[in-house]
C-alpha cells in the first residue's frame, strides 16, 4: 500500500465537527466512508448533508453503535477509524474498540478527542466528569495496543470567536472570566479537519498527541476584546468575573450551562490550552508536521464575522 | 416504621436540582444524607452550599460512584436513594443500582430523570442519544426489580423562563421555535423538590412515573411572549423559526448548543411536555396526589425575574 492513500471510516461524520472532518477526508483523495444511523433521514438539513458527501465521492454505509455487526462490516473496509461522536455518546466508544479489535486490521484510530488535552488540565466539575469520559478511552485505546492519534485541538473557532464567548456577539458589555489574561488557543474547524487527515497516514504521530496550536491563533481574552474593539470602532465596557465568582456560577447554573461554564473557565481562568508545554515521547506540533496547511488565523476569522 | 419518615440518601446533591432536593429532605422531617466527593472543597461556592446542608441537619457522607465501598456503606444508612446526577453521569448510575441490590433494603429510588418522559417523545439528535441513557437506566431498574418512583418534572423554570430561551432576556426581539402554538410545561425547581419527597413515602407513587404539571404552569410560547409583553410593557419583534430551520440549526450547532436545541425543539415545537396523555397503569399526576404544595406559578415566577 505504499504511496497509497488509506482508507478513512468517520464515525459521527454527521455531526459538527464530523461533517469537516468527511469533507477533508475526501477532498485530499483519500477513499472516504460515513457510517449513519439513517441513510434516508425524514430531516432535510441532514438529508442535504448526506446529499453532500456523496457528490463528494463519500460512501455512506447505515450503521450504529448498537450494531456490533455493522461496525465490524464497516470498519473491515478501511485501513482508518476516525471517531467524531459527540460528547454524550464519548463512552459508547468501546463499542468501536471492540469492533477494531475483533477486525484487527486498523492501522490508526483517532478516538474523538478534538478539545483540551484531558490527561493535563485543572479539575473543575462538571467538566472533569465530562473529560473523564475521554480519558478512559485513552485508557483502553493503550491497553488494547490500538495505533492510535489522540488530537487536542483546543477551542473551536466558530464556538468562540463569533460571540466571543458571550451569549450573544457583545455590543456594549463584555463579560471577562478571570483577569483575562491567560492566554488560549482558537483553532478554525476546518484546519482541525485539515491536520487531522494529514495526520492519519504520517509515522511521527503514531502513538502520539497531535497538538493543534497555530502561533497566529494564541491570544488572551483581553487581546481578543482588543481585537474585536478595534475591528468594530467600539469600546466595549468590561466586566470581570473573579475566579471565585466563576466557580459560584458554574455551581448554580443547570446542565449544560454549568459544562459550557466550567470549560470556559478551565480556557479562560487556568489557561488549559496554551499552558500545556509538550512532551516530545508523547505529543507533536501539528503547525511544526504542517506548515503547508493555510490555517485561518484569529484575524482573518474575527474578519469574517465582525459584519 | 409505620408513622415514622424514611431516611433518604441524595447522590448530587451540590449539583443544580440536587441542592433544593436535599433542602426539601431536610424541611420535611426526613433524616438526610448527601453523598458528596470532597467534604471540604476548594471551591468556596461549595463550601459554603455544604456548610448550608450542615447547618440543616443534613448528614455529609464522602464517597464517590467510582468507590463501590463508599457507595454500598451510604446505602445501607438509607430506606431511600434519589439520585440528582447531571447528565453526563448518567449511565454511572449503573454503579447505585449494584450497590442498591447488594444492600438489599431500600424501599424506593428516584433516579436522576426530572425532565421529559424519555419514553413517550419525539426522536431528534442529539436528545435522542442522551435520553437513552435515562431510558436504559429505567429498563435495569425494571428488570432487578427494585422500587422505584419515576419524577418527569418537564421544564425547570429556572432555565427556562428567566430569558424565555433566548440567549438573554429578550429587549427588542424574540426568536420561537415553530409556530409558538404547543403547549408546554414550567415547574419551580423547589416545587420539583417538595414534590419529589412528598412522593418517597407514598404508595401511589411506587413503581410509577410522577407527572409534575401543575396546571397554571400550562403555557404555548407565544403565550409566554405575551405575558412577557404584559409584564414589561414592551412589545417584541416576533421572529419565528420554522421546524426545518430548528432542525438545521440543532445540526449546524456544536455540542452543547446542539444538545440545548434539540430539547427546546421537542418541548416547543413538538410539544413533548404537555401532550403526555397520563396512563393510569403507568403513571400519576403530582397537582392531584399534593394538592397541598402551593407551587410558584409561572405568572408569579415571571414577576420574580422581570424586573
Amino acid at each position: 500500500m505504499a504511496g497509497e492513500k488509506s482508507r478513512i471510516l468517520i464515525i459521527g461524520g454527521t455531526g459538527y465537527l464530523g461533517k469537516f472532518v468527511v469533507g477533508a477526508s475526501a477532498r485530499s483523495g483519500h477513499p472516504t466512508f460515513a457510517l449513519v444511523r439513517n441513510t434516508a433521514p425524514s430531516d432535510p438539513a441532514k438529508a442535504q448533508l448526506l446529499e453532500t458527501f456523496k457528490n463528494s465521492g463519500v460512501t455512506i454505509l447505515k450503521g450504529d453503535l448498537n450494531d456490533h455487526g455493522s461496525l465490524v462490516e464497516a470498519i473491515k473496509q478501511v485501513d482508518v477509524v476516525i471517531s467524531t461522536v459527540g460528547p454524550p455518546q464519548a463512552i459508547e466508544q468501546l463499542k468501536i474498540i471492540a469492533a477494531i479489535k475483533e477486525v484487527g486490521t486498523i492501522k490508526r484510530f483517532l478516538p474523538s478527542e478534538f478539545g483540551l488535552d484531558v490527561d493535563r488540565i485543572h479539575k473543575v466539575e462538571p467538566a472533569t466528569s465530562v473529560f473523564q469520559l475521554k480519558a478512559q478511552i485513552r485508557r483502553v485505546i493503550e491497553a488494547e495496543g490500538i495505533p492510535y492519534t489522540i488530537v487536542c485541538s483546543n477551542c473551536f473557532a466558530g464556538y468562540f470567536l463569533p460571540t466571543l464567548a458571550q451569549p450573544e456577539p457583545p455590543k456594549d458589555k463584555v463579560v471577562i472570566l478571570g483577569d483575562g489574561n491567560p492566554k488560549a488557543i482558537f483553532v478554525c474547524e476546518e484546519d482541525i479537519a485539515a491536520y487531522t487527515i494529514k495526520a492519519v497516514d504520517d509515522p511521527r504521530t503514531l502513538n502520539k498527541i497531535l497538538y493543534v496550536q497555530p502561533p497566529a491563533n494564541i491570544y488572551s481574552f483581553n487581546e481578543l476584546v482588543s481585537l474585536w474593539e478595534r475591528k468594530t470602532g467600539k469600546t466595549l465596557e468590561k466586566i470581570y468575573l473573579p475566579e471565585e465568582e466563576v466557580l459560584k456560577k458554574i455551581q448554580e447554573s443547570p446542565f449544560p450551562f454549568n459544562i459550557l461554564l466550567a470549560v470556559n473557565y478551565l480556557v479562560f481562568v487556568k489557561g488549559d490550552t496554551a499552558n500545556i508545554e509538550i512532551e516530545p515521547s508523547i505529543g507533536v506540533d501539528a503547525s511544526e508536521l504542517y506548515p503547508d496547511v493555510k490555517y485561518t488565523s484569529v484575524q482573518e476569522y474575527l474578519n469574517r464575522v465582525i459584519q
